[in-house]
């Protein structure tokens, strides 16, 4: 098998055989095919696309290029639940907490950092101090038996091709390709040893894919992927056209995450917490239908279990479970600054991504994978779509600690709101369609 | 400027500007961008296609990555003649003294190696013992001023984006794309000094481009974008469908040229050496028309001039010319085998790219750039299409030094015969379209 043969006929569009996926990616992990001969086939395969057994031979092929967790001999249902990435997207610190409270499944999950607009778990959790997410892999699974969950991020034994392939593709124009995207997610959390999974695939301005036709597709190519290779999967198409919640920023991340597992919260967050953790529950046998996980989701918050079960895990993984009762110990800004409507009417749509750049531009996210996270900066929203506001009224207010690049972060957070004379029509649902149920 | 939003961009089939185009291209030059993101690029752009305006500024980009030759202190017109490749194409070595022979016009000549089924002129140049192809600038210069002809291979001076260019196709499937064939070429042949250049764009089974279709749209390119330099371009389609001439083999080719050069050898060679001489003489405003600039080329051949140019030229770059008397003193291969006709019948076709394989499985041309050449061994073909054969009459003559892998050259040229019971139609006429005339 020679390479360049793989990437004359996948440029020409031919389908590859399973064996030449994985000829290509074991040659790949191992250093044998240079970079060079793997993005001039990436973007082949970019351009070309890849079918659904291409897509599922590219995941197994990556997923076994690394370590396989196993964790059958650990008693209960392993149910995780991955986002495809937006702003204010702090889901995945309310649901862990909610759905191991329960008992009887367990959620190992292995999460990423911010990168580009979007904000990332591992981030937020670092908030909290003390709170270690680099875990070996004997201490993953130690969490997971004695607290039920364990929060991580990618070790170099997980998936060690989609970590050089992600790199890659990243310097080489080939990210937004739905097999691509599909087999990096699928990987990772395939070999994490899960027996289900549920996908929050994020549509809108606020998200990689912007329009729900391309969602839709990405949706169902990850969970055909994930059932060729006999796993449940999930998939729930929900709303990115504005920040999820009242926050976007890693500290104010966590202390929002905090009061939602309190019984307060913003409304949308709350619901979507419910819905996501309601699958969580059904795909883990733990309840009969994704209503009654609804409501054991909303009782377990109730009786205060849910903010325990989150208590234990912080401390599991070294934080400091104080800051769950005393958020002065979570960091916060020095400054804040308002951005306010420049004209009376409605909140008509917001360029999310916008409101994301600026977290970023504030230094609360990363340009590049080395940058450094600030955790006390952010944005705390006032204003949601279809919201009557006033002039000089505020819409959303800056937190930050350097005004280096304040200016540029306030323009974009301006320019962010659209304000319109008329109420806009109805917005997206929150939850949307759902594929693979 | 990023690099990756123009690997994006060409990806997303946008027009990249010229400034853009040469920011990639003087990057790569300079080792500041890497093989990686160029192969990403490449692919993009072939894929993608690159339009007229995009193709010139690639040109000129690769052109000016090195130094560009300027002889307008060296009397008369420099006129270039480049061929696609094909087999048994020995055209260069007769033309270049018929042309310089003439006087007034000057060919400085920068050929390639054989690669692929293809032959090159440079390989069948050093079958003369002596002859050196690796002249300095200094050197090509003096030749050109001293005999009006220079025929050299590529120095690290000229276009070296494209040397490093070409390296990174061969390897990473972007060979056959027009408009990278087309900057390849001509951004090499632009650096040369020229004021005009005829092109020999072959068609048919043992050309590139097999059919009349793609070698017109890669012809019409060239012309289009050595027009947008500022140059004259003729380009010339004609017939590859069968070896050109009688052989196939460097030093059987050099002595096929003497042939030529004498007033002899095959009808199909002389005929194309005259018409595009004449071209050159045209382009070099020797001559008032094509067909005056025929006539002159017979002439130069009757009158031994032209014979006389090539001695001298052999002289020059330190050949040994009593090859031209002496056919003895080019090496010739100690063993030949027929290949003869399996039925009674007319050739129908010929699956020339096979004839050429062949040639290169007997030690005659190169598989890997590293390989060496035997000069001696090649094919004496001794049928063309329409001709009558009789069961056992040979075909085709090897002449070999190594039986090691004779039999794979006697299958591929017994296989490459079409015999057909029926004379087959009208043959492809030897010169078809002309473009830019």
């Amino acid at each position: 098998m020679r390479v360049v043969d793989l990437i004359r006929r996948k440029r020409d569009a031919a389908e590859l055989l399973p064996e030449e996926i994985r000829y290509l990616i074991d040659g790949y992990t191992r250093g044998d095919i240079p970079d060079y001969q793997m993005s001039a086939w990436l973007m082949a395969a970019f351009l070309r696309g890849l079918n659904g057994a291409e897509t599922a031979a590219l995941t197994d092929a990556m997923l076994h290029s690394g370590q396989v967790l196993d964790f059958s001999d650990v008693a209960g249902r392993k149910v995780d639940k991955h986002s495809t990435g937006g702003v204010g997207d702090k889901t995945s610190l309310i649901i862990a907490p909610i759905v191991v409270a329960a008992g009887g499944v367990r959620v190992p999950m292995i999460s990423g950092r911010g990168l580009g607009h979007t904000g990332g778990t591992l981030d937020k959790l670092e908030s909290i101090p003390g709170f270690s997410v680099n875990l070996s892999l004997a201490e993953f699974r130690h969490a997971l038996e004695a607290v039920g969950c364990a929060l991580i991020g990618q070790t170099a034994e997980i998936a060690p091709a989609d970590k050089k392939m992600y790199a890659l593709r990243d310097v080489t124009g080939t990210v937004e390709s739905r097999s691509l995207i599909c087999a990096s997610i699928m990987s990772k959390k395939l070999a994490e040893g899960i027996d289900a999974l549920v996908l929050d695939v994020k549509v809108g301005s606020g998200a990689f894919l912007k329009t729900e036709a391309d969602a839709t597709l990405l949706a169902e190519l990850m969970v055909e992927t994930g059932r060729r290779m006999g796993k449940q999967v999930v998939a729930l198409l929900t709303d990115m056209d504005q920040p999820l919640g009242r926050t976007a920023g890693n500290a104010m991340e966590v202390q929002e995450s905090i009061d939602v597992l309190r019984g307060a919260g913003p409304a949308d967050l709350r619901e979507l917490c419910l819905v996501l953790a309601a699958w969580m529950l059904f795909l883990g046998q733990r309840v009969k239908s994704v209503e009654e996980g609804k409501s054991a989701a909303a009782e377990l918050i109730a009786s205060g279990r849910a903010l325990e079960k989150f208590r234990e895990i912080v401390r599991q993984q070294g934080g400091d479970a104080r800051v769950i009762d005393n958020p002065k110990l979570l960091k916060s800004a020095a400054h804040t600054l308002d951005v306010v409507a420049a004209a009376d009417g409605f909140i008509g749509a917001t360029q999310c991504e916008q409101l994301g750049v600026a977290v970023v531009v504030l230094g609360g996210g990363r340009e590049k994978k080395e940058d450094s996270v600030d955790p006390a900066v952010g944005l705390v929203f006032h204003k949601r779509i279809g919201d009557r506001v006033a002039r000089g009224e505020a819409l959303c207010t800056l937190h930050y600690n350097s005004d280096a690049r304040l200016e540029e972060a306030r323009r974009l957070v301006e320019t962010a709101y659209v304000i319109t004379p008329q109420a806009p029509g109805a917005e997206r649902a929150l939850v949307g369609r759902v594929i693979g149920g």
